[in-house]
């Protein structure tokens, strides 16, 4: 292995190599959501599956009933562990007003690499390879594998496609995540699941004059409204379902402690998000209730008239759109029982529709390879990481956990402030260069597990 | 004055004539809310100012800014008294696919006349001129004007420009309103009147993402369920404004006694409108509140999500429309006052914008003028009348009472059957013999008060 002191120079010495390939990966607009951008993402994979040829990797096209996935293979003679990075090279759309330059036109500028994609999540899959390609040059004996996902920012509908035909590997590192503040290298342990449900509430056939009915004719949204009130807590957020909270592990000082490490900053997460206020003022509160406890929103109600002014009409229905964020130990079958039987003792009438489910994940909250991450962030970073948690779902964490049987982990380079899903999107050599060092560490440590 | 038998005879000598007046009536679509058919209730005012210019009566097109008024006045030698009757003129939309025929000719089918304004308000409103030309030719001392609107159907926005220079009468006889039941003459003595309110939420910028900020995140869309439910019991129709009935006026045994005796029938009630179920099932609880009772209905929640599935969103801001009916003795001055200081201590976050402001109207419910009604309808409909009220707000009566300062009573001829703003809207001969009978005879008794 390099010294510490070689491998910076090995980094700094690929610099060119790396805003080259960042700017050949940011100029395809890979738009997964836009049907028009269809021949983009095709040109992308081909970039990508070139790009890993390059690095002397093995590369295929996997097609799926949607946008293909890329699968590339960097193997060292001799290696006896497997390991597969998990990233996604399709991007969010651009066209907010506030793009200062061509979102699909790299901009450096210093450090930064400006343009969508760029840290969500081409810079880190780029980072990803190149330091695999290092670790290789080193004789790090690890098989690593490459899966990169064109559908990410659509939910992975296919994704499951691929994993029947991916190699079994040991485990999976995905790097697509963000950490909480610049200073402290963050990483996620486990991730909410979800469900949704629509619960949709007739009582007639058509709008009624209110003037001529309003008194003894049932108004759905009304109905509609005294529900979700009775679900939910609106000031507090506590979900009033009877059993809602029953699997829900009790967070350990342990882990409340590595929540508040992270760098949590309540007036910057308000701030971000553009919140006038919040139901909670306290990091260990906020963070609590984020990452390791389950929430019931609803997202809309529909039915009622939406237009300007008010139409003074009973709606004949109601539909409110509801999620359940799901914490480890909940199961969206669980959550979606006990909320069915609150809606049906509480308003026969309500129609019950599930939608989507994705289960909660938590990775092994210690063990070889959270020691391993421990020590690869440190060596990276030259700062011990703090583990979170991360409060959204990401559909292909769960694909792979079942597919492949094997621990996911992550190791996210993004910081808040390069703007994901933001105008002026942008990575920086900075977390590059740590990123290297940091998967070369992980590498090496893996590879001797 | 004729004998009953002579004007059963003139009534019916006149059948020919009605048909064609109604007929180039519903032929000029004069729908108002449509601004391409601002030439056809150009055409529709000059051919009623012609039509009461055939009848022998003085007739001018007033002018407001949006839509004219027509103004006619047929007026008998030695009249000491004096008398407006209120029509509209304009009429619905009629894009309904349900129409069988075009809305726009008349369709005579027995004693039916289809087409679109047939019964609202075309019919009525040459009913009542029929009967006028036959008061002045039997000689009835009455000074009659005709009060024709063309703005009904959007709210009246102009009409009060017309009432500045409208002439002083002794009193105004509306004829716009629906019976209960054919078997049964009806005429209202009230209207609700209206408090249009949005109530608007902001607690973001933009919309948030519900895995990364849900639950220390304000869910704007809850907080308004949680107070559209504190508002008012959905289940109940009860408004929880404290002091919301302070006004409110008992009914009085007599009251209750003319709402069961309209026929009023609850099964019908629910097959028309559509509903599947009601918060009330006796006609005596149904009645009351509609016709004396105030209400509070949310109408929508705009600012959540509407579109088709779920979108996970934790949307900025949500904003409610509602509506308060209010009887006579409240005012919409008032019931804004007490749900500002219910809004304001239950969520002091929430904006309070009021729109539309309609007073209920209750008009002398004994006296002269409603024994006119009860002997008029008795003589052209052979059966006394019920007296109701109007759940729905008419701008134009509380404008006139206000501008007149004068009795303002309702001689209507629509049936529930005749499908006022639906498809295959229709008037029918019964009802404008009996209505010209009718008319007569309430020319009769106001000219000798």
């Amino acid at each position: 292995m390099p010294t510490l002191t070689e491998m910076d120079q090995q980094i700094a010495a690929r610099r060119q190599d790396f805003e080259a390939a960042i700017r050949s990966g940011v100029e395809i607009p890979t738009v997964s959501m836009d049907p028009d951008r269809r021949g983009d993402i095709r040109r992308g994979a081909e970039w990508a599956a070139g790009l890993l040829r390059d690095f002397g990797a093995e590369a295929r096209i996997v097609e799926t009933p949607g946008h293909p996935v890329v699968h590339g293979r960097l193997a060292t003679p001799g290696a006896k562990r497997s390991l597969a990075i998990y990233n996604h090279l399709d991007v969010q759309p651009a066209n907010e007003p506030e793009w200062r330059s061509d979102p699909f036109k790299l901009v450096v500028d210093g450090e930064r690499y400006i343009g969508r994609g760029a840290t969500d999540d081409k810079g880190p899959a780029l980072t990803a390879l190149f330091a695999a390609a290092m670790a290789r040059e080193a004789g790090v004996p690890l098989d690593i594998h490459f899966f990169w996902e064109f559908e990410e920012e659509i939910g992975s509908p296919h994704f499951e496609t691929f994993l029947q035909s991916a190699p079994r590997v040991d485990s999976v590192l995905v790097s697509d995540t963000i950490w909480i503040s610049r200073g402290k290298p963050a990483a996620p342990l486990g991730l909410r699941g979800m469900q949704t449900v629509r619960l949709v509430l007739r009582t007639g056939t058509n709008d009624a004059h209110s003037g001529l009915t309003g008194g003894p004719a049932r108004n759905p949204v009304a109905e509609m409204c005294d529900l979700v009130a009775a679900l939910c807590d609106a000031h507090t957020g506590e979900v009033k379902i009877p059993g809602f909270y029953d699997e829900v592990r009790q967070t350990t000082a342990e882990e409340i402690e590595g929540f508040l490490a992270s760098g949590f900053d309540p007036k910057e997460f308000q701030r971000v998000h553009g919140f006038r206020s919040l139901r909670y003022t306290e990091a260990a509160d906020i963070t609590r209730r984020i990452w390791a406890l389950p929430t019931l929103e609803v997202h809309g109600i529909a039915g009622g008239y939406q237009g300007p002014g008010v139409k003074s009409v009973i709606p004949p229905w109601a539909e409110a759109k509801l999620s359940m964020r799901l914490v480890p130990d909940m199961t969206p079958q669980r959550a979606l029982a006990r909320l069915t039987s609150f809606v049906v003792a509480a308003n026969p009438d309500v129609e019950i529709h599930a939608e989507a489910a994705l289960e909660p994940y938590l990775a092994p909250s210690g063990g070889p390879y959270v020691a391993a991450l421990e020590r690869a962030m440190s060596e990276g970073f030259g700062a011990e990481p703090a583990f979170v948690r991360e409060g959204g779902s990401i559909g292909a964490v769960v694909q792979m956990q079942r597919a492949l049987g094997c621990p996911v982990m992550f190791l996210g380079l993004s910081l808040p402030e390069h703007g994901y899903h933001a105008p002026n999107e942008f990575f920086d050599w900075q977390m590059a260069a740590g990123g290297m060092k940091a998967f070369l560490a992980y590498f090496r440590e893996v590879a001797a597990l």
